[in-house]
């Protein structure tokens, strides 16, 4: 029987469609073996020797020997670093200037870096690199909302195959957003504690859809995973925003990603994901209610005129079914 | 100079990416041509011959010669009819059996046909099938939405390449709609008018977005349009449900929905899309604030982690270029 499960951050159902709902192993992806990458790509401009192809670098982790991450702007930048706020109305319809951030973080030297088959080291240098340019674009003032996102894969929306993250400052909270920080308020007025430190109690005690723990992290498959696959790593501390992480947490961090990515690497045969990190906007500041967390959504389903046209999600996978699946998956090496 | 719109429906904004931006021919698919389909295909479901294979056929339009349009049950239901709609509370998690319909439309007897070079008289016969079937799913009190909507195409969701549509009838109305309908009846109290009537008003006026006009209906890309030739059409006479539309106006949407689908078949050839309605839920009655629509989204763009950690979107195509594109591609023979 397909069951209904109430998302609880955004209160949208997913359908879990047991009717068509497929063993976790069948969701292994059958796509082709990436073709094998060269470690150095003379014609790419985020390789060693090329730094000067990127345009206004903001920020680099590295020593004498060379840099180990990097922020550089966009080349093709979604929204732009010079440009007024005005908003301007044009009989209904209301516009402004696109003004902001869009940065792209180079994660590795290495053209062909495997994001979890880095060392820890190398995976906290380039989450030391978020939250570093986070607090950056933070800083000015006409940003609201920080997105950092990694697109990995051609399902996943990027062609660039050099490992690469990006981080978008926009000039305004997105409709989905303030929604979300709605109900997160709402949740607290009703029960006087945060939604997502309750999720975490809940998932620890009842152990079902975890798939790894840290000493600071807890990552699973939330009860409503809108897709096959898609999992959560929430800080287990109560921080709104991602800018709070001590750095002992960052470490730790790397750690839990490494062996979440490594679980879906080796478990799913690198299928292509999103990772994106969800904090507060900007101009809010620590918050009861608000919980940072990273989502990851593997591109495994294809959301189609049902998933447009209704917000809600037919999941083919049962959530206590994929995180047992990845549970069981060694950590990568 | 990018520029944020917003979708005055749901409030949120669009990034219309100028540094990014391509004409509108660029946008023409280069996927091979789909392989050609057989007239008949003796082992798909919804071939003539093959009517026992498929299950609780709901409608038929047609005459003793055969039929022309089915409505059946899908096999590998997302709902299923018979249950209860008890919600079950465990924690803090909300479930509910998936009780609803979930039927699907066999547009016509041909394993080969496209729709939009399909005949006005046989396009009609869909809509038809659309609209007689969304009377009957809802006159079941436990349907409180009903999606219409089709996949064309690998990358829009669907595998059975024989046209179809599918009707989905949910126990419940989804966070999306709810937002909505909240932003359309604010926008009634505070201007006295309805928000899509006004929009139809100024695309009329303005003409830069209007890709075809039949009688009774506007096409025309959206000002805010969320991907590249995203299309809407709307009826002009002011209606909030699909199930109000009378036969002469379903035959003139038969009209508008072949011209639009042939240009975008022809002058991008053939692209993947998913196409929905947009009608009222069902426990509404005719209101003054919301309107139906149709809208067409072709999968030209992938969308990535930007959208899915924003819910905004960012489109490369300039709106009114698509739509000055669109009026000049020719109607489909």
């Amino acid at each position: 029987m397909p069951e209904l499960r109430q998302n609880i951050i955004t209160r949208d159902w997913v359908i879990i469609a047991t009717e068509r709902a497929r063993r976790p192993e069948t969701f292994v992806s059958r796509r082709e073996k990436r073709a094998a990458l060269p470690l150095h790509d003379p014609s790419c401009p985020f390789c060693p020797g090329n730094e000067s192809q990127t345009s206004a670098e903001s920020l680099r982790i590295g020593d004498e020997a060379g840099w180990r991450t990097r922020v550089v702007a966009n080349k093709f930048p979604a929204l732009v670093r010079e440009g007024m706020l005005s908003r301007r109305m044009s009989g209904i319809h209301r516009s402004m200037q696109a003004v902001g951030y869009h940065d792209v973080v180079v994660e590795h030297p290495r053209h062909d870096a495997q994001l979890p088959l880095l060392r820890e080291e190398e995976i906290f240098d380039v989450l030391s690199a978020y939250q570093r340019r986070y607090v950056q674009v933070r800083e000015d003032g006409r940003v609201e909302t920080i997105l950092i996102f990694r697109n990995h894969g051609v399902a996943a929306g990027t062609s660039q195959p050099h490992p690469h993250s990006q981080i978008v400052g926009l000039p305004v909270v997105p409709a989905q957003v303030r929604m979300r920080l709605e109900i997160a308020t709402r949740y607290f007025d009703e029960t006087g504690e945060c939604m997502f430190c309750r999720t975490v109690k809940d998932e620890r005690s009842s152990g079902d859809r975890i798939i790894f723990a840290t000493k600071h992290f807890l990552s699973f498959i939330p009860y409503a995973a809108l897709s096959p696959f898609h999992t959560w790593i929430y800080p287990l501390r109560h921080m709104s925003s991602f800018e709070s992480c001590t750095e002992d947490e960052l470490r730790d961090l790397a750690r839990c990603l490494k062996s979440v990515l490594g679980r879906l690497f080796h478990g799913l045969n690198d299928p292509d994901y999103n990772l994106l990190i969800r904090s507060l906007p900007t101009h809010l500041v620590q918050t009861d209610y608000f919980h940072w967390y990273m989502s990851i959504v593997p591109r495994i389903a294809i959301s189609a005129g049902f998933e447009l046209g209704s917000g809600m999600f037919i999941n083919t996978a049962i959530p206590e079914q994929s995180a047992e699946f990845l549970r069981g998956i060694g950590e990568a090496k």
